[in-house]
């Protein structure tokens, strides 16, 4: 393993020498395996509770409830209690004052979207939802899918009066196969409580994101959520192998396979993946999960162009290669607002307009510290990173994480947020927060004091899938800000072929986005296949497609 | 680096020691990036071209023409030929003579399908073939696509007078982008002409295949193939970024994205990734490719049980992890018809009931080696491998790939092939080997002399994916033992949750046994897909579901 003077080296030969500029090398000793285990936030709502979060049917006062879908009824109530038995299975608010009962599930943590549900539906197993969702058809009342309920676009949460089906009792792992690394799980298991089993078994849930306290693996595949390590493990569309789902009429559909081929007819599984509960409720799930990595490391960088960023990716997709976890990007006002909301010290000792988080994972920690130094020592003695600063301990590894994953939860601090989450081809990635803040400023919104409506315009997100996070931080929700900004980025995103949502998925906030990245033939061919599965159009209406 | 001597530690720690149980280390420089270039193999008809191929309609005589197809008359073929121009486009062989130059089109290289078309469609764009399908799908006339026709399965030759649309003359790389992997070609670039132009860039094609010197990335996506080293890149559901491809109606699903997170809709282009051309013909295709690995090694292993390849691949995964590139297993009776069939001289001097071929790919050659030595001594010294062998240049690495992929030429030349390809879960995997050939051999049809129907009982495959190749080789093909084989086999994988096509797919060959992988509601739910995509049945009838 090199030693802390071959950073020194690399420094010597560096074009753009700065005093600061010292990696500092790791000396602790190998990190564990646990990766982030503590990392992960609970959602919780990060406005005031006393601030009464608006009605969505104010907020979207064009939608109009669907007349084709009947009222709950009080028999309709107890129809579902006799199916599901357990009293701790149904939240009854039509026949009982449960209101406060069933407000979380009228909500989202974002205090964004809030619903009008009076019932709460808890079924325990594909069978039991079978029964509910057969009987809803039937008497076509609505329903609407929600597992933690973590989502960004309002896709969890009721509009009106739907049911809401909460998968929560829905939590057993089923069982995990260690010589093919297959897990199979109930939909409600926690994205983390998942990870956790896996980590006594030495694997590792394919899949990690901020919520993961909080989100369930039946949200994470019905949303084909992406997340911080894609880049290395790939999407959910290849690690499913399998997945068990009710459709509307209550088939169960049983492809619950732990096999990693099978080339046996269409795989229909891929369709709910992503589908949000449009087609079908998914109730468990087989995912391929790899070994756990016994080292893990990660270095924190301050550049100072984006071009610089691009260099950096680059050169760590070359170097680091198979070892390369994860590439996060975040801008100097994204770092700003994490500084100013928690108040710690800055990783590094000067200040950037842009930051890169860098990780590896792999199974051996010499080896890896080795490619990663050399890496360094590149990008250092290039000049393309300016300063850098790598985790010493498992300590210093969450708080760099932090950094990247405190965005979410400083921007939620100053008031409202409008967010977009977009793919962008590599070369203009950044360049959408560039022209949106040139945009609003040159619109007089852009300012320090209170009298200015966005107080930020800030970008961040997966470098190595790019993934670009656009947030404008607002002190108040307003329809001249946000006519300023829509459509025009859906548009700016349309002209390079991007997506206008990478990852978050459509829900109610991009439904009628759609067109900017589908074409009308694609469009089509969805809402044939949404007919198909839910003629009555019960599945999680006014959203998707 | 590791020295010569380090085996010679470990041998010394070796249980069963035996004098010649040498791991010869590498010596020579670094591999080069090319992987396999020259080791794929051309496909052509293994038997003398005298012997006349069967008819398929001979050999399934229960299947009938169906009706409600049109015949091909002289105006439709005028229609083809005004809609395409050129006249390579069009092997007319309705209105003239041209018997010869249809014939490869109407068999597959197995030489165990041949069908009865007249005409040959050879369309350049999605354009043109989307005037074709219209034509074909007003007039009810009945299409199979093909791309190489390297298939298995009988799924791209006619079985009566279907129309052959070839994707041959789809044969443009349309771009690559270096930052983010993405290669979009048409359909008909053949698989290795793609990987040697990502080689130019150092990136790789993330599948590789005995017949990638013929076979066209159109085809496989279209039978979703699998091959060698899936284990380490993954399943095409999670490489295809998007594609282009024209349905029955002549619809252009323009869905060519090459973004590698889009949450923005059901992702309906994994509807035609294995569904073997019966939806839709595929024109193109964007697929993420990754960086092209700087060292590759490969080791040859004999082994004295399948518990011990169990054991090794236990510890291949353990100890070169995210190095591993391909881990494939071959029997002692698979390597002896190779070796009979080439004459070649065995890479190890003893003989094995097990061999394994394990191979790394990574981005620095000395860490990959010292992965390498330590997993050798590691399982040379715990006695799980009694003999093996490292290929120490260019040539010796071709030379031990061909021990494995020699097999299905080898077994070309016995005469007959009952083939399987099957996934079961890995305790099991090769049990279905012994039980077969315990079973034909008490039925007496196995033997050395010409009087046994059945000459050898073989298996091999790809042990990473749990994918088995069970095949039996035949004197030649006789019911009797079609008889002892089918259905037994596909029960015995039935009752271990297997799947009967793991890579080949359904083709005519499997058609009628996809009971045993597929549950009836999940068959049921596919033939609606198929109604919807297809309600005249024109696309590639006779075959898959």
């Amino acid at each position: 393993m090199s030693s802390a003077r071959n950073f020194s080296n690399a420094l010597r030969r560096t074009r753009v020498p700065k005093p600061r500029a010292s990696i500092r090398p790791l000396t602790a000793a190998p990190r564990a395996p646990t990766v982030n285990a503590t990392r992960a936030f609970s959602v919780s709502a990060p406005v005031k509770a006393t601030k009464e979060v608006k009605y969505t049917t104010n907020a979207y006062p064009d939608l109009k409830r669907d007349p084709k879908f009947a009222e709950i009824t009080a028999e309709d109530v107890q129809v579902f209690k006799d199916l599901l038995g357990s009293p701790s299975a149904v939240i009854d608010g039509v026949t009982t004052d449960a209101a406060d009962d069933i407000e979380p599930f009228n909500g989202d943590w974002m205090r964004k979207y809030r619903g009008h549900t009076r019932l709460v539906l808890k079924p325990q197993s594909a069978q039991e939802l079978s029964k509910v969702l057969k009987h809803c058809n039937e008497r076509k009342l609505a329903v609407v899918p929600q597992g933690g309920n973590t989502g960004l676009v309002g896709g969890s949460v009721p509009v009106f009066d739907e049911i809401v089906i909460n998968t929560s009792r829905m939590n057993k792992i089923r069982s995990f196969d260690e010589a093919s690394g297959v897990l199979v799980a109930d939909a409600g298991v926690i994205l983390e409580v998942a990870d956790q089993h896996l980590a006594q078994k030495d694997h590792l849930f394919p899949l990690d994101l901020g919520a993961k306290g909080s989100c369930h693996i039946g949200g994470n595949v019905a949303t084909n959520a992406g997340g911080l390590r894609l880049l290395r493990y790939g999407s959910l569309h290849g690690n499913v192998l399998g997945l068990e789902a009710v459709l509307p009429d209550g088939t169960i559909v049983d492809s619950l396979s732990t096999l990693r081929k099978n080339n046996t007819g269409y795989d229909l599984k891929q369709l709910f993946v992503g589908a949000e509960g449009t087609i079908g409720i998914i109730t468990a799930v087989s995912i391929l999960c790899p070994p756990r990595p016994k080292a893990v490391n990660v270095a924190y960088f301050g550049l100072e162009s984006f071009e610089q960023v691009r260099q950096a990716f680059k050169e760590a997709k070359g170097q680091l290669s198979e070892i390369l976890s994860a590439f996060e990007l975040m801008d100097g006002r994204s770092q700003k607002l994490v500084h100013e909301s928690t108040g710690n010290k800055y990783p590094l000792e000067g200040e950037y307009p842009f930051y890169c988080v860098v990780e590896t994972s792999g199974s051996n920690p010499d080896h890896d510290m080795e490619k990663l130094e050399t890496f360094l020592e590149s990008v250092m003695g290039e000049g393309i990173v300016a300063d850098g600063v790598l985790a010493q301990d498992e300590t210093q590894f969450q708080s760099i994480w932090r950094w990247r994953e405190g965005i979410t939860e400083a921007l939620s601090h100053l008031g409202g947020t409008y967010k977009y989450d977009v793919s962008i081809p590599l070369p203009e990635l950044y360049q959408l927060v560039d022209d949106c803040r040139e945009r609003l400023t040159k619109l007089g919104f852009v300012g320090d004091d209170d009298s200015f409506p966005v107080r930020a315009v800030v970008g961040y997100g997966h470098m190595g899938d790019s993934n670009l996070h656009l947030n404008i931080a607002v002190r108040q929700y307003s329809k001249e800000v946000e006519k300023a900004i829509e459509p025009w980025v859906y548009e700016w995103i349309q002209k390079r072929n991007g997506s206008i949502s990478a990852e978050h998925g459509l829900g109610l906030a991009k439904k009628e986005f759609i067109g900017y990245s589908q074409n009308e033939t694609m469009v089509k061919l969805m809402k044939q296949l949404k007919n198909l599965y839910d003629p009555n159009g019960i599945m999680n209406p006014y959203k998707y497609i």
